[in-house]
């Protein structure tokens, strides 16, 4: 039985492994071999290129690119045009100069996106980073090296201005600790590191 | 009668509310809902969400996004691949933590680009926030807050650089008046605002 | 006789001069008028004006949009959503105020990417400027000004920070003189400009 998917009559689905209640939009293109879990939405103009990994409940709004190498965990949010890599120092494959680096995969650098993070619009992640749970990182920012959970950051590069919650409401740390104003979850800072406290 | 706007075989049109002269081109999609003025144009690969609404003399260019709550008014340029968002700080709406903030529309955030005003190649537009009237953003600029009448803002942040005519032109004040180059418009500069002088 | 290139059935293909072994990709649109050269890739969602220039052994990835103006080439890499202009002080043509200005081609500041070189992921390439051959642009970069050859620019605007080897590789300069570690290749750096080494 195939898995319950909608995909718009304009989108190339050529993938085998989409989960049941995902919707794939307009003009966007699913390669053979890229996987995508459950109740995700793809938005227009989208691509997917086997060997790409996307999890479950994920929103990945219009005009993103996942590449091979490159793989969104679960609850997680892409914003428009988020721009991923997966080659350090890319060069033409096609000229002669350089051909020979890209017989085999080597020059594949993998990237996470863990667990509920937020990549907002426009954000460009460079590859062989990981983007850890809960992370917001905003608008326009160039990501260059591994985030942290529940950390904010923004800027060219991108730098950790703050934290925020599950929910994406920013904490005040007091003491160590912070309770979020919106949907009241705790969390304990220590060595710059945030944890959730679990009632 | 229906109004008489041109669309490419591929664009997908779905909006009733189009005007007269308007032009859509090669993979754009508007949907249902979204308001276009008369004598626009729409690039290739655009996407126009139900509520997004844009004025007369509209050039966006290509690979644009316009959501709800986003208002373009007349003789704007967008340029290409400019962003805009609408939500201040996202997570995935189909995360079971933060599903219940997307039930109601409040955590959209609007945004409006004023008449005659320029956003120039990739810019970043942070939601909540008015381009003021004739202002420049320049190229690849994270606009994270309002942008006064006739100023050029360029950067991440953006900041204000100097002052533009409403032809584009760079203007140069001396003793808080100036005077166009190019279109000869003359302004006057007070308490950092520029205002024109109709003769 | 045609030349053989590829074109994925949902691309638009109306240019007449595309080389063979070219390749061109889902959703791409190449208009009348575009040249481009042999054995080049063209991503999905790209976008070719009438009047760009694109030579031998390109990678153009998904979503990039060349103009009127823009001239790339051979061996060159450009990356995905890699942004060029060719208007300096862009305003609405559409607008009653400036339209004038478009009624020649004299607003088109011309841009040129040598070849060998690499446009990097997201980077914005302001026109009027030339990327010189074999340097490298890091992603998100906003080029704003000419670009010495084998020069590593990042930044906003781009600034150097270094310097590349023609495989693409990072070359660490001692007394003037450098070897990839990778390919071996030599170079002289005098008066901070990079020339190769012939044997």
């Amino acid at each position: 039985m195939k898995p319950k998917f909608f995909h718009h009559p304009s989108a190339l689905v050529e993938s085998a492994s989409v989960g049941a209640g995902t919707r794939i939009w307009a003009f966007a293109h699913v390669l053979k071999g890229a996987h995508i879990g459950r109740n995700c939405t793809i938005g227009d103009h989208c691509f997917i290129e086997g060997g790409a990994r996307v999890g479950h409940n994920v929103t990945i709004k219009n005009g993103v690119m996942l590449w091979e190498g490159v793989t969104i965990r679960d609850n997680v949010f892409i914003g428009p045009h988020v721009i991923f890599t997966n080659d350090r120092a890319p060069r033409s494959p096609r000229s002669p100069l350089v051909s020979a680096k890209y017989h085999t995969k080597e020059w594949i650098s993998p990237t996470c996106v863990e667990t509920g993070a937020t990549v907002g619009a426009g954000a460009i992640v460079l590859c062989g980073v990981r983007l850890g749970r809960f992370c917001l990182v905003g608008a326009g920012a160039v990501v260059t090296k591994d985030v942290p959970a529940y950390a904010l950051v923004t800027g060219v590069p991108a730098l950790v201005r703050g934290h925020v919650c599950q929910c994406g409401e920013r904490l005040a740390f007091k003491a160590g600790r912070a309770r979020c104003p919106r949907c009241r979850a705790k969390y304990r800072l220590n060595s710059s590191l945030v944890s959730p406290i679990h009632r």
